[in-house]
């Protein structure tokens, strides 16, 4: 017997429902960068040392109240707020604008990443990259989706025999020491596969789910970073491993082609 | 008494020419590019394991042929074939596809080098990303121009000071390893400036044309690689510092905002 998957208790058109709400959502932010670009924001460093805009605090303020408006009864873990309902069945994971820095100084690969799950499960993942426009959604069951410059395609992982070379995804070393002490992972990483790029934002995400790299790892970042990107990989065809540093601290992923995920797992 | 700029020897309007003939190349290698990318191409590796096309060796060829119908008098250096007239007083360095393997991956990073020489002095720059509708494009004494979307407009390094965090861009580490054996100046870099990009094609130079990233620091490549670069930094304000590896081997450079080059000088 096949063990159930709890996102079954929903209905295709439920589904369909919220994955529109979903997208609906990316109005608010493309309005307020796109509007922000052009007059100007503050920047604040946090305590952690990244940056923060008033872009960022604007979109996650305004998502909130569309999302609590249409949906009393969700909950809401933002990067920029305090977690709402952190018990609900639905719980909608939000980082206004990943990639900060890259935001401020006109940098195109920073991305709004929105994400809905179902008792625990991911239902629907949305990542939107305004400067390139770019967006990419899905929800389970429904496939994912392409969106750019008018034109809108599903998503589907190539074949990985018919590549000529291996590459893969990387976050940057410094998540790797950034909440736990995994350096030396990255390091072995990079030694025994020499063709890689890296990425400080969800821009890697994006670029394995499309197929357009073999495989993503991330590591040591927020849940708000990772939690759209599971059921986007799936519907596209992909695997999809979570993952945590040293003593359980700092969230991340590997995520892409089945055999380059499962070879690149001996790492953990 | 000032050394004399062996260009002066140049008038505005024989420059201005040359610059329009220069970016009139691009029309070339965005037909085939956007042909080959529906039409599909073929790949192979070279004997140094890099990557080459049909698309690559089309657009050299043409590109050739065409500057050898306009100035049957000038020299060419390209990446695919060898070069011609090398005693010529006007030399164009041609690289078709800077990022061939973000090209066969669908990656938008790739990029079309063309650069015009005179007496060894570099004269024109043009970098072009067809993927990223984006097109640098100068001349000495005639100012650096970004065009994109339809839209060109004057590129001028932002004021250092006023920026709110200091970022690199970094060639890969493997390119110090490539034709020298530099790798730890790279390790040293990146330990003392935490905040960088990395970029295994063109891109970079870009960034660091356009002021977003601070600094470009490119390393044991070819000389196509970096010929464009020189003119295009310092009419966008910047200052430029040719860079080799040990022994001489390979080509490189360091530019961008002259404090942080200055700064970053010290590594060699």
């Amino acid at each position: 017997m096949k063990a159930k998957d709890i996102r079954d208790e929903l209905s295709k058109s439920e589904i369909e429902s919220l994955l529109s709400d979903a997208k609906s959502l990316l109005t608010i932010s493309r309005e307020v960068t796109a509007r922000l670009l052009t007059a100007g924001f503050s920047i604040e460093q946090k305590s952690d040392k990244s940056l923060v805009t008033s872009a960022d605090t604007e979109i996650e303020k305004k998502i909130r109240e569309e999302i609590s408006r249409k949906h009393p009864e969700h909950g809401i873990l933002g990067e920029e707020f305090p977690e709402t309902q952190a018990d609900a069945d639905f719980k909608w994971i939000l980082d206004p604008i990943d990639g900060t820095e890259d935001f401020t100084r006109g940098l195109p690969f920073w991305g709004t990443i929105i994400a809905l799950h179902y008792k625990g499960q991911p239902l629907i993942g949305v990542i939107d990259h305004p400067a390139l426009d770019l967006t990419i959604s899905g929800a389970r069951g429904l496939g994912a989706y392409k969106s750019s410059k008018g034109k809108t395609d599903q998503v589907m992982l190539p074949d990985f025999a018919l590549r000529s070379t291996e590459c893969l995804a990387l976050t940057v070393r410094a998540n790797f020491e950034r909440v736990s002490k995994d350096g030396p992972v990255f390091d072995q990483i990079v030694k025994k596969h020499q063709n890689f790029r890296t990425f400080r934002t969800v821009y890697g995400h994006t670029q394995a789910i499309l197929g357009n790299l073999d495989a993503m790892l991330e590591f040591g970042v927020g849940f708000w970073d990772v939690a759209a990107s599971q059921v986007l990989v799936e519907e596209a065809g992909g695997t999809y491993l979570p993952l945590t540093g040293e003593n359980g601290k700092g969230f991340g992923a590997l995520f892409g082609q089945k055999e380059v995920v499962e070879r690149l797992n001996n790492f953990f």
